[in-house]
């Protein structure tokens, strides 16, 4: 399956889009709040840009898409007050994979541009904000045009299914699952972990070449707890995705060997991993790493989180099995999840982190 | 009615697409074909930018918007050669409001990508395609951020219908009509014309603050043969859409005063408009004017013409009509134009510039 050409958060406003399903997601970007300000502003007192290139990377086309360009701009525009500086042009560049639903996005970009003005009359910040479709395990962006990149619970998703979950006579290594499980082999193991670190290292690559020296990233994507690949935070929700695929197979609404040959291009990497990567690619300096952790508790909803994945991986999904499964599927994955957390808390674990360009 | 939060192409690729009904606007930058190489070209020899910025104003979603890229691209890259540079990086920047569906122009574009690769290794060109949604009657770009700027049958729409059609008392002032006819009072045409050179000097003023010095514009409109406001080519076409809502309005389909209350933010100027704008403005010198003509002929079908007319206009109208009598009043629309055509051949006249910024 085509990754690039498949993938994408569930577009439209309606019940089932990421739009209306993306409260875990913005969770992330406000506790990345205070982190991400510090950045740009550090960055800004020290190069004072006169025109400032931002990207957001895995934009997605919720409400967090344009949540943090205001606060940016405020940030950056008090920053260059105490130094005495005009403040900056900011050219704000989004990027997601071209099957984004973008114009989600731009309807919400006239009220954007309304608020920036509220209050003001010449001194209003001049801001472009433009769309970059595209992948990002990729060049997207002119040499040097960058200061500030930002991407928020996108690094995860890896450019495809790693090949090395196959053996070398095609067969593959992890049938009954659709990720690590308890009993993978440690060459799936291995494959989804080289995968991600091929993937990474190629994303900083790329970011090299576009960012300025003295730029700055703040990168958070899922991750795991501890270097155990088999540690629960890093598979127990693709376990439960498999165990309600498996209910729809004993209720013959889905085809055994269908759901054998599915399997996720996600990997949650531990702190250790993404720390040796930043160091072996040796374009950036790791100015802080933080681990976020989010428990579940009796307010948690099954159903909820359901919604939040369905929204997340309908389009591969449908994709590989169809439509029709869909609301089957998520519902006995609501009732697995419900029945887990009621049995002891779960835990989510995001790595943040903050780079400077060499 | 808000203009930008309304007027769009219509979305998709549907049979009442604007993707499958823009035949007479892709012909029209066909004809434009030379004359655009040949300004990319001369600009570029000229500035030589490492970095070089293109804009398509007004890029609408069909196939028209990438259409362009690959042959400046290529121009350039001979160009290039020819003086023994490096070839530089390409920003295109594809604008249209933030209604347009931008989502079908991306999903053209990782094939747009792979083209431009083709039989290239490492000397394949850098280009970064982005899109800028907002209003082309304000700044969209950075100070000095373009070299390029192109406008194909895009500046004819008005940033809204003329508030000078109103008298004092709040009376329309041109009630049994859309646009202009052979009865309009001369208020309704100067207000019109008052709209539309307010508002190309607003585009001038604003791509003036864009454009570095050097830099080259392309611009093609919809316009009249005369500085008559009353000639055929510049209302017929409403003329007849005119006729066309009343024959529903007989039927009892629309009310009539619906009708009498709708007017379309549309102005075919002359050359002569153009001209004294240009020149009044003054942040650009025009370096090349061309009237390009178009007649019907016996293979001209009424329907097709109604069908572009009505991908064009189909927002606006749906906004204020509803979209119960669409089929029904483009049927009527399609028979009018025949019969008109099958009496004489009909004109359209398209304006085409080639400015420098001063």
């Amino acid at each position: 399956m085509d990754v690039e050409k498949v993938f994408h958060m569930k577009g439209g406003v309606g019940d089932t889009s990421y739009f209306n399903n993306s409260s875990v997601q913005k969770s992330v970007a406000e506790k990345m709040k205070d982190i991400t300000l510090d950045a740009i502003e550090q960055m800004y007192v020290t190069l004072r840009p006169r025109n400032l290139g931002i990207a957001d990377l895995g934009c997605s086309s919720g409400s967090n898409a344009l949540l943090y360009i205001k606060r940016m701009v405020g940030t950056v525009e008090k920053a260059a007050q105490s130094v005495q500086q005009a403040a900056p042009e900011f050219r704000v560049c989004l990027n997601d994979l071209p099957t984004n639903d973008f114009n989600t996005v731009f309807q919400a970009l006239p009220d954007l541009y309304q608020e920036l003005k509220k209050g003001r009359n010449n001194d209003a910040p001049s801001v472009y904000v433009a769309a970059y479709p595209g992948n990002f395990y990729g060049r997207l962006f002119p040499e040097n045009s960058l200061h500030f990149v930002y991407s928020f619970s996108s690094l995860h998703w890896l450019s495809r299914v790693p090949p090395g979950i196959y053996d070398e006579q095609g067969m593959l290594l992890n049938r009954k699952s659709i990720y690590i499980t308890k009993n993978s082999p440690t060459e799936v193991c291995e494959a989804y972990a080289k995968q991600f670190r091929q993937d990474f290292s190629l994303f900083l690559k790329c970011r090299s070449e576009e960012v300025v020296t003295g730029g700055r990233m703040v990168l958070v994507l899922t991750g795991r707890s501890s270097p155990d690949f088999y540690c629960k935070d890093n598979i127990f929700a693709w376990e439960l995705l498999y165990q309600s695929f498996n209910i729809l197979v004993s209720k013959g609404k889905v085809e055994e060997e269908k759901v054998d040959s599915y399997d996720v291009h996600y990997y949650g990497p531990s702190r250790e991993e993404i720390e040796d990567e930043v160091r072996t690619e040796g374009s950036f300096k790791l100015d802080r790493v933080e681990m976020l952790k989010k428990e579940t508790d009796c307010t948690s909803s099954g159903a909820a989180i359901a919604k939040t994945v369905r929204a997340v991986q309908e389009s591969m999904l449908s994709h590989h099995f169809g439509e029709a499964m869909l609301d089957e599927l998520f519902d006995e994955y609501g009732t697995l999840l419900d029945r887990e957390m009621a049995k002891e808390a779960v835990t989510f674990i995001d790595i943040a982190l903050v780079l400077t360009r060499l």
